[in-house]
């Protein structure tokens, strides 16, 4: 999900499919409704049963939301951006459900991970997604630190993210900690209609001009 | 590409775009234009250039295939199975492309590497893809023992694939060398007509019958 045309980022095959089915786990209810009248605009929303799974949702509450599943039902996963279960709610319900043996179908959609990857130049043969980085700055250097050790001896590319207000923060960070020959791929705002993926080495960084300001941004160090 | 109907895989703003394409490094010509064919059947293959980047490429061949680039024309790289530049050739293309600044935009398609950590149920917010294990045991000792460790206090999902003949000698490895309780999850011909992802520990595994014999198959490790 996301704001780009549903045509331009999902196969037309996840339509077919997602019109099969009546229950959903989604991160959000009023976006969901909105993606599946993208979808299908002759769908009668009222006839689906959504039920929300986001961070604020109690641990407690996952194994429930399978019951459609223990009737006969497929559910379908709708996360807000990226994929359902990869840097985004979902893993702990696919858990469950893979503990009582129901087959699970990934549909293809846009990865901001993999889609900055395959644009960066970086090695695509050995990398880490890291998630967000900490912010106390006692427990920032030793990650940078690994992360540095992981990109020259194992030649592991390294992946992470940052809350979109923090950005320009983040990038000064990198430039001022680390070695100025670290090559930063920024990639930002993925599928959207300001997308840019550009490599630098943290040198060059230092010296250019940059807008990534509450922009949704990937970064990605390798040598 | 793959041998899945192109609508199934790849939105149509794909194949939008490759229609406007002329020139394209492809990972192996016979395919790509059995490919190119199945987007666009009114193509004209003829008008099509193409490059082949594979394994036998030469590093020093690399830089030259952006020569069209210089003289103002687009280039599609197409790999054969997977994303291009991701477990798949091109990344060295696209650092070069990137050193010149050009501007470089990647379609969305399946990764088999995210669509099985989705379907996994593992931790999709710290992953690792780690390629090909070592064959020889003196050197792939001490991988799992540093996958086994990244597991268990990184939360890190370990992500690793094996030649397809080799897999049952590979999962048998795993259960003979790592602690039961380990999760495996086997993801075995994603977005083919045998597809299956599943989950069980590796207790289990060693009492289940499986045959992954010759299919391609992606391996992830969690606990």
């Amino acid at each position: 999900m996301g704001d780009t045309p549903v045509a331009d980022v999902l196969p037309e095959l996840n339509i077919r499919l997602i019109s099969g089915v009546r229950y959903f786990v989604v991160e959000n209810l009023r976006s969901a409704r909105r993606f599946m009248k993208a979808c299908d605009k002759t769908i009668n929303i009222d006839s689906l049963h959504f039920t929300e799974l986001n961070e604020h949702t109690p641990e407690t509450d996952i194994a429930a939301m399978l019951r459609p599943m223990h009737e006969g039902h497929d559910i379908g996963v709708i996360s807000e951006a990226g994929c359902p279960a990869v840097a985004d709610p979902g893993a702990g319900l696919v858990a469950v459900a893979q503990r009582y043996g129901y087959e699970i179908v990934p549909l293809v959609g846009p990865s901001s991970i993999i889609m900055s990857l395959m644009a960066s130049g970086f090695n695509g043969q050995s990398f880490a997604f890291c998630g967000y980085l900490p912010i106390d700055d006692s427990k920032r250097t030793p990650v940078l630190k690994e992360m540095e050790r992981r990109i020259r001896r194992e030649r592991q590319t390294q992946i992470f993210i940052e809350t979109p207000y923090r950005n320009h923060r983040l990038i000064e960070d990198l430039c001022r900690r680390l070695p100025s020959d670290l090559l930063l791929c920024i990639a930002s705002d993925i599928s959207g209609p300001r997308q840019s993926i550009i490599t630098k080495s943290l040198g060059e960084w230092k010296k250019t001009e940059y807008n990534y300001d509450k922009i949704p941004t990937i970064f990605l160090l390798y040598s």
